[in-house]
């Protein structure tokens, strides 16, 4: 695998799992699209299949990883070197800033009507600088649409249940190995992976949103905050933390949980 | 594959596809029907499972393209000849105005049921001959049975909306190459290909209800255009020409990615 | 395969369909389930599910055709030997009819919560004897968890409905031949079948239910007759015929296209 | 296999299927959730892709049991040694208490958010020490996300419901045996499995929330009575022996039916 299968098999993949990702968060939530108002089953089927389309398309390329944390279990586990890890990374944090543009390209409409009505302005909440962390609001429907934020505003608990999904996310992934006898994911082994992440939101998205993922939520935050949209309020950067160091967290726990206790 | 294979393949194979995909919309659209209101997840798994059966039968015959982006796609990549295209791609116009015939016989007492109702008349709003872009309404219900139509009535936007998810698809498709090692679709290609399509459905969806197949779109609108329907109302003919033009674009950019970018 | 194995394999494998197809109506429909008003799409799936319990557990007993629409289907294609036919039909007749009354068992109180609500009886149609087709009414909904009824009450389009959504089912069936060298159904195969009925339910079930199986709809009838519950109206004899005679017309179109027309 | 080998993978299969299982019910049911009001559908493909991450996980280091009743039909039937079967049962238990426990510490902010809002308390029922089963209430939604409970609780309908569908489980995990020539469970019998408990749950959940796994509900219940939850309620123990003894019952059914019937 050469570096540039690596940086254009994660850059695409990556890209895929987000535009697809984001783009079924833009479909339920925004005005007018057909889909709004699809639900929490929709969101979650939505991110899995994500997960699908840019791991079938990079898991004979760069193997599929686009994820951080991923990354960071496999690097644990030796399935990846050490030296390759800020290549993947980086080529993950591209990827998703680039999905995360293209969702704001293919809902353009939808972003406008959704920022300019007056309804959904007036209930917008400031996320930022809370002294109160019981009034803490939720983050506004547009980040949604890039970013996670939690339900109830609690640092600890939000830092458990991301390290919680991500072990579930990443720990299955290891096992692929176990299943497949080390001949890579495999058609089944994506289909496989997809579901595990519908379970995860199913199961574990209900408080944080799943971001299970740092590049999914660190780079589309800073496409969110580097996008002109008027009214698209703030990218509420004291949460931002959180889905990038738990997940790290997980994916580090299953890497060792898989190394030492499993195998 | 002779040309009666690909004739026959690509007709059938469209035709379920379209009677499948145009079913589900009458089912959750249309009055009396039991699945009235079942949703967008619904309409997205109708389309990808419709997707499955018209590629499942296919594939053994006529490589189950059943799209002319595909096929654009495909020819650009070299897995057909572009001597095929005229004969895929006039197989599958016909297998698409076949099944939205198919959709009007096994939903008629729907359509009778919807195009009576005095509540629904007189909401259906008129799309044709529009100044004023601002106000132009969305296609109607009867309408929508067959073809797309876009929520917010923005040429550009909606380009770009299909030039993106027509993209996915191709690629998505593109990518059983470098999964299966050349053998064709197979079971777990349908599958795959499938699940892609409701991704498609549940992320890009919202904007332009996601033609991604010229004749998916083109062949049930004629038949819209033909069929005696009292109060059907317009097929709106100044949207036509988007889900046509891009597309076949999308499939373009997605059949030069895949072969100078991605192999 | 010996007769005892189809005898064992059609009863075993048609009573967990009709448990599971039968179960999901009676836990979407009845009164005091927690799956009430599960909607459509919990329909469409729990019946494809069904069908792949009961085809997971036949197909290497006696493969898998649990309906006789497959069967005169597959007789005509050549697969299976005319002379077995009826002790195909008449196994699944058994197992749809101990299908039924098992789902009977299984939701006994909530059918006794149901039945005993003066609001439900009240609103509940008689649908026998009708002169004035116009005015007929859908089956009550606990005849709904046995048998199938036509939302608009026109024999023509009932006739034609479930003929296009078996030709569907058993055409879809019999490319599982092409797509499998012969080797049997296989357990992607089942997967297939059972999300070809979830299609077919989501696309082509709204006007009647889709029967596409004279067992699936006449055992429970004869069941739903026989049952001593209170309360439960009539058995709907009127159209009894529909979902026997139009699943065998569909069947064997399937079965004579796929002979002398697709291969 | 060794000890450890079953210890370690029921342990960890069965926490990873409590965790997802009881997380979906939890996001679903409690206040400040994302999945809140999901519905029963979302409850279904919860559980179902719970079994297939906790099985994925454990089928290639002790074979993926996970559940007493699937232990006892398996015993009976010879797949497993009956001197195995209390490491089985007692692994199962302490992994079904883990995941149950880590629910809790994915959910604390939800759960302390729902069992402090006045209007749920006030219609939380009591469901301990009831004399007149008329009025026996259904057990409050807090108790739902660790245990099942009846919604007609009459024990004669809850036990016949529970064997039922335990029997379809496990009929349809021995009949992975006919369709797989005896190489284990493999990743396509995993997902098949995990639908067959979609199937399970949209069909026969709805009188009773499908237990058919005696340590998925008691063990959980330990924990809800255990846990320092203010204002939980009770556990509903007059309950409990339903879903332990039932689903045992189905288990022996299905592999002595599956042993002397079907093959």
């Amino acid at each position: 695998m050469s570096n540039f299968d690596i940086f254009i098999g994660e850059v695409t993949g990556t890209a895929l799992l987000i535009l697809l990702g984001g783009g079924v968060v833009a479909g339920v939530v925004l005005k007018r699209s057909k889909a709004q108002n699809a639900g929490w089953l929709a969101i979650s089927f939505g991110w899995g299949f994500a997960v699908m389309v840019g791991a079938y398309l990079s898991a004979p390329i760069s193997g599929a990883l686009l994820n951080p944390a991923v990354t960071l279990g496999l690097a644990i586990e030796g399935g990846i070197k050490w030296g390759d890890v800020p290549l993947y990374i980086g080529s993950q944090m591209l990827g998703a800033m680039i999905g995360a543009f293209l969702v704001w390209v293919a809902y353009m409409g939808q972003f406008k009507a959704h920022l300019t009505d007056p309804e959904i302005l007036a209930a917008q909440p400031a996320v930022e600088g809370l002294v109160d962390q019981k009034t803490a609001p939720k983050a506004g429907p547009v980040l949604g649409v890039f970013s996670t934020g939690p339900e109830v505003r609690n640092p600890l608990q939000n830092v458990l249940t991301e390290i919680i999904a991500t072990f579930v996310l990443v720990i299955a992934i290891l096992t692929q190995g176990l299943n497949n006898s080390g001949n890579g994911l495999g058609t089944l082994g994506v289909l496989i992976t997809s579901f595990v992440v519908v379970a995860i939101g199913l199961s574990l998205g209900g408080p944080t949103g799943y971001a299970i993922n740092p590049a999914r939520d660190l780079g589309p935050r800073i496409v969110h905050a580097l996008l002109p949209l008027p009214n698209k309020g703030g990218s509420d950067w004291t949460y931002a933390w959180i889905p990038v160091v738990a997940p790290l967290i997980g994916g580090a726990l299953a890497g060792g949980y898989y190394n030492w206790v499993l195998v």
